[in-house]
């Protein structure tokens, strides 16, 4: 099946590459030419996904109206930032009836809408795919096992993304819950943050997984506010992502929590990154759709306390943990 | 008040410790002499949790008989398999209203009765508290933040076992659920070996994600077919105990699951241990709680494959991975 991905970041890369070693023909677009040409010159992704060998048949191209067209599966994978355009930009050229996956992971800061919702916006009348789940591009890339889920309210559509990308080693599931789906891969990078900044305190391993569990909690009501099922939080597009983002080592957002936690201001974490840290803006996103839906997020406000209200890391985790003591369920 | 703490691993010396810092009179049982002397001469438990310095008020003795005498509160520490023998030693000494707290977490192999049903049994008439969460005890001894749960089907209890421990860093919820509660303390133990088997081979962060986020769902199945709430299973005594023993780097059921991926056999693993791996036995109860409950638990029958069973490590993970492909949830 001819497919496209759009966004050529390291899990673009990497969807790229399993795309086309599962048999499919395979347009990546990429922002910059280095990386297009690198990746058609010597089949490597230098700059977002070094050391790893890509599939030689993917062809990348910085033409962005062209990449998609002829391909019945199309993946966004672009920042969540400047995904709206790159949508937009991308649309003309895909085909009627084309499956369109979504694998980008956010809030748009402006309007509040996920990712899928951002992608319908701008490429309208197609079956729209939310790609989510633990799955570090650079494991993928280097063929760990890995389980996502595909979230569609389109079955057909899930089911072909499954069948699509799913190989012996990475497992797709389908699921039915597109805004739990999302809503978990996005908030899990302020989580990470947040996890980040307590080892970067020194912290030890019981307040992370507590920070870890209160956390998933303060998603779960956040997304059901927003008509998404808890259930969907304990699985892999939940649980499974942010355990993968607070605890593995390959993670940005951690990473950028840590030296703001060892006493970085923000401005000084971001200096000098290549890539992106969704967290960031996500947390303003969240703390924005939190207050309109009244849904208390502490850890959330924490965050956002530190990345942009001057608390220190220290003081604002020691309110987390002054909280009143009360049952931790309701019976 | 005075307490008493029958058991002296390093939970058990943590709790100690942590109780005489709270302003109680503590009493400590250790089985092992040395361990008491130490204590009492050194303030220090060189066996079990060398380098932390015991609050000196903290009395130990070997006297089991008359260790609880005058207690209010007496809390049980002692591992799974020989918990009712020493629930039986202590029980004549426990003064009537004195409250009974339990912080072993296994299953019984014989019985498969959990750790509170095994002290209820052997002492009679108490309210009994379940207290468990993610809480290394090494963490706790040097006042890390940590959160845990005091599960009680009598408020009072639970509620006491809060007042008593709980500190600025030591954060106590009291829960409904003493059933979920106790069940997600003793099946992570072999979710965290499977962890570590995975580690052991070689494998990266996103299969452990993929292996907790399924984990807690086969956990999350069993306990809701034993009565248990779901939603206890997300909380601080699934999930929360969950990630702390497959992630972090202290948990002995991990350690003992890397080195039987790298390719020890159980017995040259366990060979050499002054510390119980629990578990080792908890695979074995799960796995005949799940047959008699009728409910699948793959990864807890693959441990056991892998353990007693002769099967290999890589090819008890591949057949996990090779599951059917699904929904994640039943919409």
């Amino acid at each position: 099946m001819r497919c496209a991905v759009v966004g050529a970041g390291a899990w673009g890369t990497a969807l790229a590459d399993l795309l086309a070693r599962n048999g499919h023909g395979v347009a990546l677009w990429a922002h910059e030419p280095d990386v297009a040409d690198g990746i058609n010159a010597r089949h490597e992704n230098a700059r977002f996904l070094p050391g790893v060998s890509v599939d030689p048949s993917v062809m990348a191209t910085n033409e962005l109206g062209r990449v998609a067209r002829a391909a019945e599966l199309v993946v966004f994978v672009a920042p969540s930032h400047v995904l709206r355009g790159i949508a937009r930009g991308a649309a003309p050229a895909v085909q009627r009836g084309a499956t369109v996956a979504v694998a980008t992971k956010g809030i748009e800061r402006e309007t509040l809408a996920l990712m899928t919702d951002v992608v319908a916006a701008e490429v309208r009348g197609h079956s729209v795919v939310a790609l989510s789940g633990p799955s570090f591009a650079a494991e993928v890339a280097r063929r760990q096992p890995t389980a996502v889920v595909a979230a569609s309210r389109n079955d057909a559509a899930a089911l072909l993304t499954q069948r699509v990308l799913s190989s012996d080693w990475f497992r797709v599931y389908t699921h039915f819950d597109v805004t739990g789906v999302e809503l978990g891969g996005a908030l899990k990078n302020v989580m990470a943050v947040a996890a980040g900044i307590c080892e970067g305190l020194g912290l030890g391993y019981n307040p992370r997984a507590a920070l870890i569990t209160r956390g998933l909690a303060e998603m779960t009501r956040l997304g059901v506010a927003l008509g998404a099922s808890a259930q969907t939080f304990a699985g892999l597009a939940g649980l499974g992502d942010l355990v993968l983002t607070c605890t593995g080592a390959l993670s940005r957002n951690r990473a950028l929590g840590m030296e703001i936690g060892r006493g970085s201001g923000l401005e000084q974490a971001l200096a000098g990154r290549d890539t992106v840290a969704e967290g960031v803006v996500t947390a303003e996103s969240a703390q924005a759709l939190a207050g309109r839906e009244g849904v208390e997020m502490p850890i959330v406000d924490a965050v956002c306390q530190i990345l942009f209200g001057g608390r220190t890391p220290r003081d604002a985790m020691a309110d987390l943990m002054a909280r009143e003591l009360r049952p931790e369920l309701d019976p």
